[in-house]
C-alpha cells in the first residue's frame, strides 16, 4: 500500500502549517476588532441545501454521496449557502446585523491541472441584516485592515457598483443575457486586454457595439451610494492610494446586487488576494424573504504565497526556542529542571528525548527543528555551577549562571 | 427546503464557537510550550489508505463513497492513521523525535441516540521515534498541564503498563484471546464494578479464575519503566496527588504496547476528558519498519463541557468590547471616528450598522451581544466636546473627555 494523497488534496508538514496559523490568527485578531464573531458549521450538509446554489458548474463539481443511513449528502462547497441556512434556521436566537467570520476547508472536484486544490480553506466575513452603506464600508475596511496586518502596504482595492452595468441596459438597449455577457468578459480586462473583450463581445453584438461599450467604461462615474461609501472608507483610516474606483470591474458572480470590489498587492501577479460585495438576494434564499448581506473572502493560499513571496513572515515563527540537551544519563535530570525552569517562564523548548544520545545528535536535531538557542549541562557546568548557551546561528557558546538563562534568551 | 442540519453534525453559534477556540487556544499554546509542531492532513484518503485500520466496527462506521474519478475515498476517522502515512511519505523531510499536535474533526456515522456525534473535533499530540519513557513522561506532562491551563486543579492521571496484563497469561494460562478479554472487561471496573467484571469473565474462564484474576490486580505493583516514568513526572512538575498507578486500567484499543494513561477531572462525570499511551508497533505500518511512538487525545467535546461546567470559561471570552452607538445620521462622522480610535488601540469595537436607528434599539444590540459598554455621541457630547460611556451591567452612564475613554474601558 502507497503512502500518498490524493490528488488536489495536501499535507500541511509543521513549518508549511505554522504559517497558515499565523495568516489565520492575524485575520482573526482584525475581523473581531471590528466585532466579527466566529462561526462554524459542518462539513456534510443534506444535499438539497447545497444543489442548485452555485449553477451547473457547481453542482458538478461538488462531493456528494449517499451516507450509511441512505441520505444524500454534500461537502461543504462554500460558506454563504450555509450561512444563509444558519441564519433562517436560527433567526430567532441571532443578533442582527449579524457579523460572523468564518474560516474552514471546503471541497470542489476541480481540474488540477490548472494549479487547483480540492480542499482549500476559505476565510470569509459577511455583514447580514444590514443595508446600510457602513456596512459596505467596514467589509472592505476589514478586508484592508488584514492585509495591513500582515505586513502588507501597497495594495489597491477596485471598487464598482454593479448597478452601473445597468446604464448599458439602457443606453444600448440589451437583453439580461447580454449584460451577464458584458459582466463575464469586462471582468477579463486586465487578463485579456481591450482588444481581447471586444472581440469576445462582438460576437454576441457586433464589434461596433462592443467596442462602443468597452470604449465607454471610462466615461463611467462612481453611484452616490459609492461615493458614500468611499467617503466612510477615507473616514475609516483607510488611506485615498489604497482606493481605486474601477468601473470595469464586474465580478463573475450572479447574486451581487451593488457594491462590488476586489483588493490585489502590488507585485503579487497571482490575482486578487480579496474579493466581496453586496449581495442582497440570496441570504434570504431558506427564510422566503430578502435579508440583505455584505462581505468578501479572501483567497486563503493567495495570501499566504503573497506573505510568503515579499518575506513577511515574522523570523519569530518557529515554535521550539530552546533545546535543552542532556549530556549523559546521569545529567537528565538536571536537564529535565532546566526545561522545567524555560517553560514555567513561557520559553517553547524541548528536551532531548533520548538520554543516551551523543551531543552532535542532539545539535543536529537543533539544526533541523530550526532551535536557535541549545542548553548544554555537562560535568564542566555542574562543577562551576552554571551552564553553556550555544546560538545555533552564530554557534557562539557561553557560560553563564542559570538565572540569566531568561534574559540571553530573550 | 427545511434549513436543517443532519443528525449528529452541529453548527457553532458565536457563544459556542468562541469558547471552543478559547480551549484551542489555550492547549496549541501548552502544545507549542514544549515544542510540538502543527500538522495538518486532508480530510479524504484513498480508502485503502484507512480500511482495515480500526477493526470491523471502524469500516463500518466510517464515511466511504467514490468520487468523480471513480477513486474510492474516506474521509478522516482519526488522525493516527494518517500520521502513520505522513511518517512513511516524509521520513526524509521530518525531524525525528517528530513531535506533533494535530487538532481536525474527524468522521464516524455514530449512533446518535446514544448522545454521539457524526463529527467533532480530536485534538491529539505524538511523539515518533522515541522510545525513551522521557516520552511517555513528556506527553503526559502535555497533557495535564493543558488541563491546568484550563483552569483545573483537582484532576487524576490513572497510569499502567500495558504489559502487566501478560502477568495473567503466564500465571493462569490464558491464550490472547482470554487476555483481550480481560483487557476489555477489567476497563468497565468504574463503570460495572467488581462484580460485573467477575462475571462477564466468568463466561469465559469460570466463575473461581474470574474471580481470582480480578481480585490480583491490587496486588500488581509497577513495572520499572512506570516508576521511571513516575519519577520523571514528579521532576517534571506534575504533582503526586495528580498522578495514580491504577493496574485496572486497560485502555479497549488493541494497538497500546506499554504504557497508558487517562485523566479524569474531579467532579466530571461524563468520563475520562483525556488517554493515550505508547503503541510502538501501529506508525510504522505504511513504512514497513517499527518506529516507536507515544501519544495522547483530548476529548475535545468534553473538555469543552467540563469547562463550562466549572465556570472556568473567563468573562472575557466576548469579543466585542464596546459598542459606538450613531446618534443621528449629522453625528456619524464623529461615531466612526471614536470607533477608529478605539480600533486602533486594539479595542474590539462594534460601530452600529444603521444610521438611522433609535437609540434604544442600538442598546438593545449592544445587550443582545453582550457588549460591555457603549458609547455615546450626540448634540450635548458635541457642545460639552465629551463622550458618554454607558456601563451595560452596572446601567451607570458617565461624561467623559474622549482621551479618558481608553481608561475607562481597560
Amino acid at each position: 500500500m502507497q503512502a500518498q494523497t490524493l490528488k488536489g488534496f495536501r499535507d500541511f508538514l509543521p513549518k508549511q502549517a505554522k504559517k497558515r496559523q499565523y495568516v489565520i490568527e492575524a485575520l482573526k485578531k482584525v475581523f473581531e476588532l471590528y466585532g466579527f464573531e466566529p462561526l462554524e458549521t459542518p462539513s456534510l450538509e443534506y444535499e438539497e441545501i447545497l444543489l442548485g446554489k452555485y449553477g451547473d458548474e457547481g453542482d458538478k463539481l461538488m462531493y456528494r454521496f449517499e451516507d450509511l443511513g441512505k441520505r444524500k449528502v454534500a461537502m461543504r462547497y462554500d460558506q454563504t449557502v450555509p450561512l444563509a441556512r444558519v441564519v433562517s434556521q436560527y433567526q430567532n436566537d441571532l443578533t442582527f446585523p449579524f457579523k460572523r467570520y468564518q474560516i474552514q476547508p471546503v471541497w470542489r472536484a476541480e481540474n488540477t491541472q490548472k494549479g487547483r486544490f480540492r480542499e482549500f480553506l476559505q476565510c470569509d466575513a459577511d455583514i447580514v441584516g444590514s443595508s446600510s452603506p457602513l456596512a459596505d464600508a467596514e467589509v472592505i475596511t476589514v478586508a484592508a485592515k488584514g492585509i495591513q496586518e500582515l505586513g502588507f502596504s501597497k495594495f489597491t482595492i477596485f471598487i464598482n457598483d454593479r448597478k452601473n452595468f445597468s446604464y448599458f441596459q439602457s443606453a444600448f438597449t440589451l437583453s439580461n443575457d447580454e449584460v451577464s455577457a458584458i459582466i463575464r468578459s469586462i471582468d477579463k480586462l486586465k487578463k485579456i486586454g481591450r482588444d481581447g473583450v471586444i472581440e469576445e463581445l462582438a460576437q454576441r453584438m457586433g464589434n461596433e457595439q462592443a467596442r462602443e461599450i468597452v470604449d465607454s467604461f471610462s466615461n463611467i462615474k462612481p453611484t452616490e451610494e459609492t461615493i458614500t461609501l468611499l467617503n466612510v472608507l477615507v473616514e475609516n483610516g483607510i488611506s485615498q492610494e489604497n482606493i481605486q474606483f474601477y468601473p470595469p470591474l464586474a465580478r463573475g458572480l450572479e447574486y451581487y446586487t451593488s457594491t462590488i470590489f476586489e483588493i490585489e498587492i502590488d507585485g503579487y501577479s497571482a490575482g486578487s488576494v480579496c474579493g466581496g460585495g453586496r449581495y442582497d438576494n440570496l441570504i434570504g434564499m431558506f427564510a422566503n424573504k430578502q435579508i440583505p448581506a455584505v462581505g468578501f473572502a479572501f483567497g486563503f493560499d493567495r495570501l499566504v504565497e503573497a506573505v510568503e513571496q515579499n518575506n513577511l513572515f515574522p523570523q519569530t515563527l518557529r515554535v521550539t526556542k530552546v533545546l535543552v540537551t542532556i549530556f549523559s544519563p546521569k545529567h537528565k535530570v538536571q536537564a529535565i529542571e532546566i526545561s522545567s525552569f524555560l517553560r514555567s517562564n513561557n520559553i517553547s523548548t524541548d528536551v532531548y528525548l533520548d538520554e543516551n544520545a551523543p551531543l552532535d545528535k542532539q545539535l543536529k536535531y537543533a539544526n533541523q527543528k530550526d532551535i536557535p538557542f541549545v542548553v548544554i549541562f555537562g560535568p564542566e557546568e555542574q562543577k562551576k555551577q552554571i551552564v553553556t548557551i550555544r546560538n545555533m546561528q552564530t554557534r557562539q557558546q557561553k557560560q553563564l549562571p542559570r538565572e540569566k538563562l531568561l534574559r540571553e534568551i530573550s
